[in-house]
């Protein structure tokens, strides 16, 4: 059984960044732990995978790996198997992020491996029909990444709305147990309350975080904005 | 506008064996115009790329690509675009066959790209989850071949007959406008009687007709095989 | 064994533009035959693999693949093999474009895969490490197209002459029977004298010639410089 | 600066075994830290990457990666970056693992990324074309793994010992510094002799330890066999 997260839920994407990496993965780590106490809110870390078992180590905040590799173990030099995440103390894994893409039939076994050995899928799309083909895949959490905005700065919950809102009425529609996530272009505290009025259930940000000045402030005002929007939903 | 088929339909994959490329793709094509005619059976063929444009100019029924790339024209050297394919007077395309897997990502963008420029795709898919998602992407044709069956020459509407009729009312429920075959193991009129008996509008088979002694004679067991069980089913 | 090929060569990759799939990549072909009758040099065309064997039907200058696979002929479906090649009348294919990267153990098939059918293969390199290890590799030609200069418009001939020298020198002491072509920012009469005068036995060009205004009067252009540089180089 | 390995090498390739994952890494790579003390005879070990750092911390004995992507530090989600690897403690990796082959062009990219950051660089190559490719490329250490040989517990040295020897030659005439391990079938001390009797420098191995009943006696008889052979040849 895979362990279980709270709503609201913000997700870090460290990539690997010279900012995140090494010790640094375990710093912005330790901040996401602080935060997520001092504001009873849940926030989830993806480290780098090499760093993964480390950052594990000294936090207690759930922690996910960036990607995973549909293989059982076995002879596979360089990949990353689904059993050693596990092993690792990770409670899940983002599968098919826009960087790391998968095939179709990859990404089927890659959730049904997840499933097997009890870690958390965190899938993400792009497109309205890439995203429905994802709900009926079952996954646990459906980050949503409209191709158009990633990397552009400009949050997906602001330029276009009725594209979040119309992907969380057809994710609902499809797999109503899916949680939904908003990702590309989440910057500031009022990115993630309005991602949260839209209908979904937390965001996926990794630049904003990794890069920003003053990781701690700007955490603490997605906190506060998350916990905010959440209880006005109600 | 994509062009129309007829349903009960034989898909022919003729790969690339030596006994499907060059002139004998276009042998190949020929006795399946001639089946088609004969017994008034929807047949297309699906020839190696390289012989895709000699083979519309040898046969009148529908060709189809054997695959095409997610690019737009411009600068992809090598690579098989959409637009390409209708110059060909080719109608439509194999998407995603399991030895030509392709990204979800790509998927979609393929299946957007056939619509665009009007020609029918065919979209493989293997376990009941994928081709759940399949369904959702909206394809006009879905070929399921389990991966359990693959090449075995035992056929699927034989080996595992819940395994299609789950999967016929899976996709109908998602999608009821998409027209499904059933593919992997099929080798013999039987096999196509039993495909159509459990729901699917014909079959897509390969090297059970391409390495055929009798090429001629498989087909027309077939074509008789299909007629007769979808007269029977009504 | 493969055909044999005269120097100075003008090699012209159609890829897949709007302005060279279909009865264009006929139209370009034909253009290039008159050019190489009328000036008497050696020009050799590529055009978008699903007009192939179009192209090879209409003009009697070599025409070239602009990619194979691996595979031997087999269950491949959507694949290109090396014998269905050969049997579209084509000469040779471009390996490893940088459009069309291939593995270092895929680029080692093909090459084996080439010689066995008897097709003649260009193979394209980028860097000076990777282009000595394309050389090893034992192609029939060699196009060096670094990096920094493709798609620029900028001549590698002319932006950096040492780059070119130096790869020439490095080629021909690993293997001197390697015929070297000078890719990357080709587009005038020019640049074509000037790859010569470096030692290059040609080049290897696609969008200024696919998008000319006149692609005759270029090419016509580039032909005579050739000419003049071939014989001054003596 | 990379540092330097003393020869004659024992490679050990944990790849994702069950065996060999998590807790496993760590043991395993104390055996080998043990025998390698024991005898004074090198021996490197690879765990699975998400091992690396926890393996690092636990061993003295130099500590590789299996796999390094060729990317920089940045928005690369999923990858292994030279820069993490160094920061993790790793001395070197391995590139181009026949079971996580890589273009020519990254080849030459990751090549270049080790040597920037100051890790060796450990390729592997299959047949002799690929392998003199290989050599030109630069690497510090060069494993020929005959693809006749992989998985076969044949070792390559005893199954065509003039494989090897010819490696060897072509190896040294191209490129005189890099350093030559034997892997394929290597599974017992006299594969490890006669793997050093033939030229080489030392072996790379994976299953055979990894799956050893007992591994320490393998790798302790592997030890003895390697400083038997290299002293006799002097």
């Amino acid at each position: 059984m895979a362990a279980e997260l709270r709503y609201p839920l913000i997700a870090l994407n460290f990539k690997v960044y010279l900012e995140s990496i090494g010790e640094n993965a375990i710093r912005l780590a330790k901040i996401a732990e602080e935060v997520s106490r001092e504001y009873d809110v849940s926030i989830i870390v993806a480290p780098p995978l090499l760093d993964l078992r480390a950052v594990v180590e000294q936090v207690s905040i759930p922690v996910f790996a960036q990607h995973v590799d549909p293989h059982r173990p076995g002879s596979h030099t360089g990949s990353i198997i689904a059993e050693d995440v596990k092993a690792s103390g990770a409670v899940g894994s983002i599968v098919n992020h826009s960087e790391k893409r998968l095939l179709l039939a990859d990404i089927g076994a890659v959730l049904a491996r997840l499933r097997e050995v009890g870690l958390i899928s965190l899938l993400c799309t792009d497109t309205v029909e890439t995203t429905r083909a994802g709900a009926v895949l079952g996954p646990d959490i459906l980050a949503i990444e409209p191709p158009e905005l990633i990397g552009t700065g400009v949050p997906v919950s602001k330029a276009k709305p009725d594209v979040v809102t119309g992907a969380v009425e057809a994710i609902r529609r499809i797999n109503p147990s899916v949680h939904i996530l908003c990702g590309a272009g989440i910057s500031a505290g009022d990115d993630v309350a309005k991602a949260i009025e839209l209908g979904t259930e937390g965001v996926l940000l990794a630049s904003a975080y990794v890069k920003a000045k003053d990781p701690k402030k700007l955490l603490a005002e997605m906190a506060e904005a998350a916990i905010r929007s959440w209880e006005k939903r109600g």
